[in-house]
């Protein structure tokens, strides 16, 4: 026997009532019986996105959810603000170059937040920037940018704001509206609770002026066509069903506990992870803006992260992730998102306990884990 | 009590078998136990295309394949060839057309396959043409195009031949290598008895070499980053990771049952359905052409194919689907694609039988079944 866990950013655990809503025999998109489906997921996407803004669903990743607000915002040549601070980050400029968009990239040293008042700077220094596009959680690093900040720089402004809310949706706050954030682009498989699969993106009035004018070619990530098919209740092309049908039942299931728990949740389970890190004598990756959906944690170089991760997943069951790109064998990180409740992370910090002795790492067994638990005994 | 059955041309009925695996807790993906399984699908997904070349995942539905093949082996102002025969001829148009690609139509009259010889002619008389974008069964009229003979006409040309055998691939043959096919795309909710989600794209050596020098715009379907990740058993972007655990198993089936004898299965499903509707006194939309994997069927004008295809669907729980595009309200069709046998065929054709029956359609009861039935009991 052996079971198995999940603590990474995406995939994340499925609820079992997920996991059953997928096993159901599957029904036809054009029809009524689906149409009812679409709509319940259009409010409850409403809901998570805090947002009156249409929110579409497409098939594909979150990938394909950022280029479809590249392809619809903007033309060739057009100038764009990128704010990299990680790999993510870096991918809306690789997306803007693939269309020949010209980026002002601002570089952010990985493991802190972009500084609002820097995008301000460069709004003002070319007020032909058309937009914005920014990170909510960059997952590489498990940074939380502040958006608030952000938009309340860019509202009064020419500029749209997008916002890469893939990691965090559903887990930390993205107040789509309060914030002003004109399209927020997410994904299945982090908060919402299940597969990968399904791309998500919102657009804002201010943002629907841009698709009207913008040059890049899209087809299958026309949003045009998609809000056609919207105000139908239909979607363009067929959709991905089954991982509809899964999503209303994981929107049920937030709706029942509430946004604002969900979020109380999720800071502390946050918070027991950083603690227990610490605790263990790890160091924060990103301590002054660590997210609440991922923490990314520094070992010692004594420590190989790559046989870590590798011990823990194939000896032990438990799978958490390695760092990405240029992090990558420098740090570990450990997802606390979607359905991930506090003995989820007891696991974790047991079984990383457990391979960090083995490694010879020095500290006081169950230190982690009794870091972790005075959090929880606190309740909120 | 209100069982439902799907005769649909996608989706198709789901075996217990892969709504099992949907159910599975899911696994990451950056995992040596996930490399298996892509590694799996895609020997499996060899084996279903029948060819060599390398067989690439999309999370995105059969659109989303299309239009990888337009942007990795296009430029703008490249021409091409396109064939329209239905509405998913017109959508490599349409696609094409987004991109800034020329467009030389050839507009088929729906209900009847493309003459090959047509293809030769304007492939002679316009020697830039880069590529002849071609549809194995157009689902929309129940036609299958012979794609092999285009095939002979194209493969000592310059230009590459791309058939979209979304609806077809896996219930009716085809021979990618053989055929000289050099990009063959399709969708999982076809005949791979899958939920919709994933697309698929094979590429050959002659396609390549137009993807190095292609120029449209790409990321999220960039097939030379699939390629990179392909070769290390990965995949750029986050996958589906559920319906790819679903197509190994769905793939695991089909080879079970063998590709000829899954065609030959197809076949006799086929001519059940067409001697059926024909006892009823109905017209076959492609009498010359018709599909073994969905026909479509005329209806006197008498008959509402609107009421038809609900009162089926919404009394009596057999979803068939009805005419798309120009063909709406003119002809209903019933699908025997994927994971369908004998039963399920008499289940539809008797739920048309007791509808059509209602709706003052003249016929001897039972006369549909008979018919169907003497096919099946002739074995192969």
């Amino acid at each position: 026997m052996r079971k198995t866990y999940l603590l990474t950013p995406g995939p994340t655990p499925l609820p079992s009532e997920v996991l059953e809503a997928m096993a159901r025999p599957i029904i036809h998109h054009r029809t009524p019986q689906f149409q009812a489906i679409i709509k319940e997921a259009h409010e409850g996407l409403k809901y998570v996105f805090q947002t009156k803004n249409d929110c579409f669903m497409l098939a594909s990743s979150g990938t394909g959810a950022m280029e479809a607000a590249v392809a619809n915002l903007l033309s060739p040549q057009d100038t764009v603000i990128t704010v990299e601070g990680g790999k993510f980050g870096e991918r809306w400029t690789e997306l803007c170059k693939a269309y020949g968009v010209n980026c002002e990239v601002i570089k952010v040293e990985w493991g802190k937040p972009v500084e609002s008042e820097e995008i301000k700077k460069r709004l003002k220094a070319n007020p032909r920037i058309k937009a914005v596009f920014t990170t909510l959680c960059e997952t590489s690093t498990g940074v939380t940018n502040d958006i608030e900040a952000i938009g309340r720089v860019i509202k009064d402004t020419e500029s749209v704001l997008v916002v890469d809310a893939i990691s965090g949706l559903g887990a930390i706050s993205c107040a789509s509206d309060a914030w002003h954030c004109d399209v927020v682009v997410s994904g299945s498989q982090k908060g919402l609770m299940l597969p990968p699969g399904l791309g998500f993106i919102s657009v804002s009035p201010k943002a629907w002026k841009l698709v009207d004018s913008a040059k890049c070619p899209r087809y299958y990530f026309n949003l045009k066509k998609a809000k056609k098919a919207y105000d139908q209740v239909d979607t363009p092309f067929t959709p991905a069903i089954t991982l509809i049908v899964a999503l209303c039942q994981a929107l049920k299931m937030m709706r029942e506990e509430g946004l604002e728990n969900i979020f109380l949740r999720h800071k502390k389970m946050a918070r027991a992870v950083r603690n227990a890190v610490k605790a263990l004598g790890l160091e924060l990756f990103a301590p002054h803006a660590a997210s609440d959906a991922v923490t990314a944690v520094k070992v010692p170089a004594n420590i190989d992260t790559g046989k870590l991760v590798k011990t823990m997943r194939d000896t032990y069951g438990v799978t958490i992730a390695g760092g990405q790109g240029d992090l990558k064998g420098k740090l570990f990180r450990i997802a606390h998102m979607g359905y991930i409740g506090e003995f989820d992370i007891i696991t974790g910090i047991s079984c990383l306990e457990k391979v960090l002795q083995q490694m010879g790492h020095k500290f006081e067994l169950g230190s982690g884990i009794k870091a972790a638990e005075e959090v929880f005994l606190q309740g909120e």
